[in-house]
């Protein structure tokens, strides 16, 4: 069967106050890095699954962010799903130093 | 002065455990969702920053990312950066029900 790989990005919805990513903010202030106007804390689900097509595999994945992930009533989610070993996602720079 | 948006993603070496995360996969075969053969929890960071140019803008974040937004120790990060307002990220399905 195929294999999917997804990321599931979760996100304190806007109307939500988020005091660990404003502390964070702050201590970039003092840490010397200046002029960051928002910083919001969130979490990335990095999964692969198993699923017979990318349909399916999307359903699955929208129902289990729904009820396992994500915390519908304070946070949002979004789901980007794509077969096993190809990346369409752009990052320009990567800290595995 | 330009405002530039960013992403990082902070993700658990793949050589450190991640227990909350194979739990959550656990709990995903409860629920009915099975072929999840991959899970692990990270961080994501949706940032605004101020800054002269986009190469200073990438440099203040790699600074930040590598001394206070990740643990070097034992997680990697990714930057994803652009000018406030584009958005080039793909997301296929998003949960904002």
């Amino acid at each position: 069967m195929p294999v999917y790989s997804a990321r599931v990005l979760v996100s304190l919805r806007p109307s939500v106050l988020d005091p660990a990513g404003e502390a964070t903010r702050a201590a970039a202030a003092r840490l010397g890095v200046g002029g960051v106007t928002k910083l919001r804390i969130g979490k990335a689900m990095e999964l692969e699954i198993e699923a017979p097509d990318l349909d399916t595999a999307r359903e699955r994945l929208s129902l289990l962010s729904d009820r396992l992930l994500a915390n519908p009533v304070i946070e949002n989610w979004t789901l980007e799903l794509e077969p096993h070993g190809t990346s369409t996602t752009a990052a320009s720079v990567m800290g595995e130093g």
